[in-house]
Formats: C-alpha cells, structure tokens, sequence
C-alpha cells in the first residue's frame, strides 16, 4: 500500500433516542444557527426534538438549503451568520445541509474575496478558518457527517463543485437510525446507491497490496446489498436502518481510502449531470458507474474480477465475460431497489453528453485514479449510458 | 446493534521513511521526554534516526522500560518528568513503551495520590488531564498506539491492570512497516496472535446484528492469517509488513468495537499468567482462547459457528464438530507461527491454577461479554489448557 496520514476526530453518537445530545455538545454559551432543509424535518418531528433539547440555548435558524445546495443560498446564510455574530453551526438534515452547512461555516470567516474560492481555485486557495460546526444526520447517503468535504452548486453557471478542509469536519454527528423510518423509498435508494457508490470510488481502482481496505470496502458492499433491500421493505426495522446508517457512514469517513489509489471519475461525471438537469445525485452515480467499469475494464480489470467474485460469485467464464456479468449484477442492484440507470431513464437529451464532453475538453482536466480519462472517454462512458 | 458513541482523534502517520515527520508534530517549544525500552531501538537505528529528527529540540530520555511494563520503572519516570518540568512524551518502541508512556503522561498531572489509583479504583478515579504524547510505533501488535488504554504491572503485588482514558490518546503515531524489518520471529508471532485476540474479544461474543462490524473483524482476522506467515518467512517483505502492521492498529482502535458486546475475559486471566509467571502477553492470550472457545461454546455458539465457517470454510458436522473444529484451527494457526497454546509447554505449575482462581474468587468478579464467568469456570478454561 501506499504511504498515508489519517487523522478523523469527529464524535459520533449513534443510535435510539440520541438527539437530545445534542444539548451536551454544544458550548452553552454560543448563539447557534440551526441549519435545514426544505422543512421535512418539521414532519418528521426531529426539528422539535432539536428545538426542545436547545431550548436554552441562544437559537438562529435559517432553512431552505436545497438538495444539491446552492452556491447562492449559502450566501445567504454567511450574511446572517455575520449579522447575527453567529459562533457555532447544527446542520439538521441529510448531506446536502451538512455539505451547505461546511460552505457556511468557512465561508463566513473567508476574507480575501468569494468563498467560492475554495471550489474555483482548489488547491491554490486553502481554508484557514471556519466556525465550528455539527451535525443532526437525518439521511443516510453522503458520509458527509464524518468528513471534511462538501459539493456545492452554483446555479448562476450551473456548476457543482467540491472542497474540502479538516477545518470543516463536524465537531460531532449525531445519527439516529429511527430518522430512517420516515423515509420515502427514493431517498433510501438513493442512499444506498450513493454510499455504495462511494465505496467504488475508494476500491474498484488497480491493486496495490491491500487486502484489509479491500475487504472492509467489500463488507459495506456487502451490507448495503442485504440491508438495503431490508429498509425499502420495512421501514420500521430498526436493526437494517442502523446497518445502513453506520455503512453509509464508513463509506466516506477515509479509513477504507487509506493507502490506496482513488477514482472519483463517476462523481465528476455525474455532477455534470446534476449541474445540466437537477438529476438527484446519486441517480447520477447509477447512471455513469456502469459505463465507467465498461469502458476502464481493462485499468480496473483485477479489481472488477475480485468484487465479481467476492461480492457476487462470479467465478466461471472469461476475463471479459466475468467483467460483464459483474456490470450486470451492479445495474441490477441498482435498478431492484428502483434507480434506474440509463440517460433515456431521466429524459436526458443526446446533446447534453456534446455539453459536458465539451465541458471536460476546455478544462483540460483527465479523470480517474489513472488520470487517463480525457473529454473522449467520457464521452464513450456517456454514450454507453443511452 | 446497540448505541454507541465513538470517537478517535489519533493522527496516523504510516508508511517508509516517515519516522523523520516527528518533528512536525511536536510543538517547537516543547521539552520532549523520549521513553523506550531495552535498547533495541538503538541496535535498529530508529534511535538515530528520532534523535536526528528532534536534534533541535529540548530532549530527555527515559530508557528501560519493560514489557509489561512495571508500575515501579513508571514512577521513577514521572520523577523525571516533575524533576525536569517536561511538557510532551515521546514513546518510540512497542506497546509496552506507549502503555507506560501513558501512564506516566496522566501520573505526572495525578495530584490526589497514588497514580495506580487510576487501576485500582477504575471507574471511580478518573483521569482528569494528561500531558500530551505522541509515538513512534516500532512493534505492530498491541493497537496502544491508537487507543487511550494502557496496562501496567506492580511488580510488588503481582498484579497487571489495565486503565482507559482520552487524555491519553496519542496525539499521533508514527508507523513505519519499515520497522518489522528487524524484529525476531518471536515478537512478529506475538504481535500477529496479540492482534488476533483483540479481534476475538470485540467479535466472538453473541449477535447483535452488526454485519458490519463483523466484517470488518472477520477482515483483520483473514489478513493476520494470510500475511503473519508472510511476515515470518520474509522479514523484509514491505507490503506484507504494511498489512501486517495496519491490521494490529485497527484491531484495536475501537472501531470494531462500536454497538457490540466485548468479552476481554481471555486477556483479564492471561494477565494473571504474565503476572505469576511472566509469559508474553499474547502466548497467555494463545493459551486461554481455546479454552475460552471451548468452555463458552454456548454463550458463543452462533459466532463460532459463523468464524469457523468464514475463516476457515468449516460447513460441515453438527455445531459441536464444527466448533470443535474452528477450535482446532485456531491452536493450529497459533501453533504455526510458533505460539505454543498449552500451560506446560510453558512450565506452568498445576498449583497455579489454583492461586489465579482463588484471586478471581476473592475479588468477586465475573467476567466475559455476559458477565457469567465466575471463579469456577475460570478454573475450567485453565484446566483445559492442561
């Protein structure tokens, strides 16, 4: 394996009833800005049981972070943090509030220009400082609650971005499985996909002498391949809810990244699509991956024959042929907890893979964790989508 | 699974030639107090290679401390540590040295006594504070380099305790597989069977329904199986001592550990061995394991039956023959890499027996993850080591 540094400190407390925690976490004299969605979290009652345990605490809330987060909302936020000398943040939410929630908390203490810095000049521009920030998670899917990255959208260029700084790794999360419960079907498979997903991000590269982080990215595949189906099925089961809570989670905390080579190819394309069309993120993934493992088999050929045989027990046949029935094992997975996984699925039209291949060709930019993937291949992984 | 909370802020450094970053990750102005052991460090060369790191630094040393390390050598250290007014702890050897160094980085703050308070009255004095270490992890074996936990021997009493707490948590650790090199075959056999029972103590309980956690345990156990031997047949095999060594860390860093029950009841009378007798920690834990799979075939009945069916393909027989049989290959796997499982392979006196039950039955203590273990069948587990 590869050289490596790993340090994670963030807090998890995980499991029935944990929410009012939260009140233990949070330095008491900090005036809070409680951060969310779209306002599920009134429905489902977890904004009230967040508000009861703050209920002597300094409170500013600002809702409305949209999935996929904008650019333009988090703009917002960082004006009232300022107005309102904000010092401590609590997403309450899935990824998308918790990614927006990292933009706010570095962005309202950027002061050499605009926070989208840290997407634009990645790299060049580092964060320095952010407020301190934690997490009420609501939605398994992103790992973003134990991690310092986030994806924000600009919606005035249409472009959806990443960063990442361990200024931005939450002080603690807190995941309570039974938030699941009041899940619609589409966003539990969502989850699953896009925590599988990240997995594959992690492990189906080339083979550097890894075994134990191939065999942990392989048992959360495994897991989410049981549990998954379980939760669609019963929402009310505790046990596979907490399963996949905690899967989705090690997903992309780092530690299954440790020493080995990364891809990100398919979050790049698929970005691209949620940018042009507001395709759920993780639909995207569904789409791109399995042209991805197509077109890259021959970079990722041992590692699709190990998952192939590990994950599915595909072990008859030839290379190729193993390659195949792999690929067809992944899509439908997908598809049988509802993801659909081909471009004409989602009304995309024929001239959006002209857009974001040109996209790829201005940049410059080879994806993969070969760095061969230029604006030609992702064009042929696009098109094998159709 | 049940609720848990888990939290590891340690910085991992891992990888060739990185003994040298120490530097970085101690403040300039510190005065370092450097603990080892034996002097085996200075034979190696990573001696020379700290002191050249840290030649601008203000240093002290400590050398000498033991495996298993006595309680009396780590109060003469925290002399040294008042005496000289040290502010960071430096541990460069192996688990030994660190679980010292954490003793003596909370004695040296302990102001209410007798720092052994912190064993003998566990649970009702805490640590409170700490002063800060960092280690340079020269032995793969223990996971103290990634866990607050420490055990030390009074030498006076006989007695090994162990104790746990944050404040001790390296600030970092250094890990270079480079270091497994120049190990004798002893000390590798012992770090691979150390490690494989700490993987026991947190998986080979009852069912929780935690797939995960029991994959990833069943993870680090395949890979001590498959690399330990590589290690041992050639020492400068890299990749295999990079595996090696990350699997001993996360054996042991908690991780497995989350929402499920622990037994620890085979290192609780193994440490009796080493404290009557001075056997190796993980020769003790390599005797009393078989013991303890075989007297507590009913508490553990699922799990082995689930071991021995994941690690070794064991599918066929009745429960009992497939028990029976995970245990046979488990001595056989302790066996093959030179770690005898039997009381008189170690001169053991049969009266010794005798002596460990009768501690166990005064101090009224139960042991393992059902807390069912009395004096009695503490006798058992040892005489079927006979």
């Amino acid at each position: 394996m590869y050289n490596f540094e790993y340090k994670n400190p963030v807090k998890i407390i995980f499991g029935k009833e944990t929410i009012s925690k939260v009140a233990d976490e949070i330095p008491k004299d900090a005036k809070v800005l409680l951060t969310y969605g779209g306002g599920s979290i009134k429905r489902t009652g977890v904004y009230d049981q967040v508000k009861n345990a703050l209920k002597d605490f300094n409170l500013v809330e600002f809702g409305g972070i949209e999935p996929n987060p904008h650019y333009e909302t988090c703009m917002k936020a960082i004006e009232l943090v300022k107005a309102e000398e904000i010092d401590f943040l609590l997403a309450v939410g899935g990824g998308s509030v918790v990614d927006a929630t990292k933009f706010i908390a570095a962005g309202a203490l950027y002061e050499n220009g605009d926070p989208w810095d840290f997407m634009e000049k990645r790299g060049i521009v580092n964060v320095e400082k952010a407020l301190p920030l934690g997490a009420v998670l609501t939605l398994p899917a992103t790992g973003s609650e134990m991690n310092g990255n986030a994806v924000v959208t600009k919606m005035a260029t249409q472009e959806k971005k990443a960063f990442g700084s361990p200024f931005v790794l939450p002080q603690f999360s807190i995941l309570d499985p039974e938030c699941v419960f009041t899940l619609p079907d589409k966003q539990v498979a969502n989850g699953v996909v896009d925590a599988f997903v990240h997995v594959f991000e992690q492990y189906l590269t080339f083979d550097v002498n890894s075994p134990l982080q191939d065999r942990w990215a392989e048992g959360i595949l495994t897991t989410l391949i049981e549990e998954g189906p379980k939760v669609l099925s019963d929402r009310k089961d505790y046990q596979a809810a907490a399963n996949f809570m905690w899967s989705a989670t090690m997903a992309l905390n780092g530690i299954i990244a440790v020493g080995v080579p990364q891809d990100w190819a398919t979050h790049m394309i698929g970005h691209e699509l949620t940018a042009y069309h507001g395709i759920d993120h993780a639909r995207t993934l569904a789409i791109v991956l399995p042209g991805m493992m197509h077109i890259k088999r021959h970079n990722k050929k041992d590692k699709i024959l190990q998952y192939g045989e590990r994950i599915w027990g595909i072990n008859a046949g030839t290379d190729d042929e193993r390659i195949d029935a792999a690929i067809a094992k992944t899509v439908d997975f997908f598809e049988s907890v509802g993801i659909s996984t081909k471009l004409p699925d989602y009304d995309v039209p024929v001239d959006t893979i002209a857009k974001i291949t040109s996209r790829f060709e201005k940049s410059g930019i080879k994806l993969g964790e070969k760095g061969d993937i230029d604006f030609k291949e992702v064009e042929e992984i696009l098109k094998d989508r159709l």
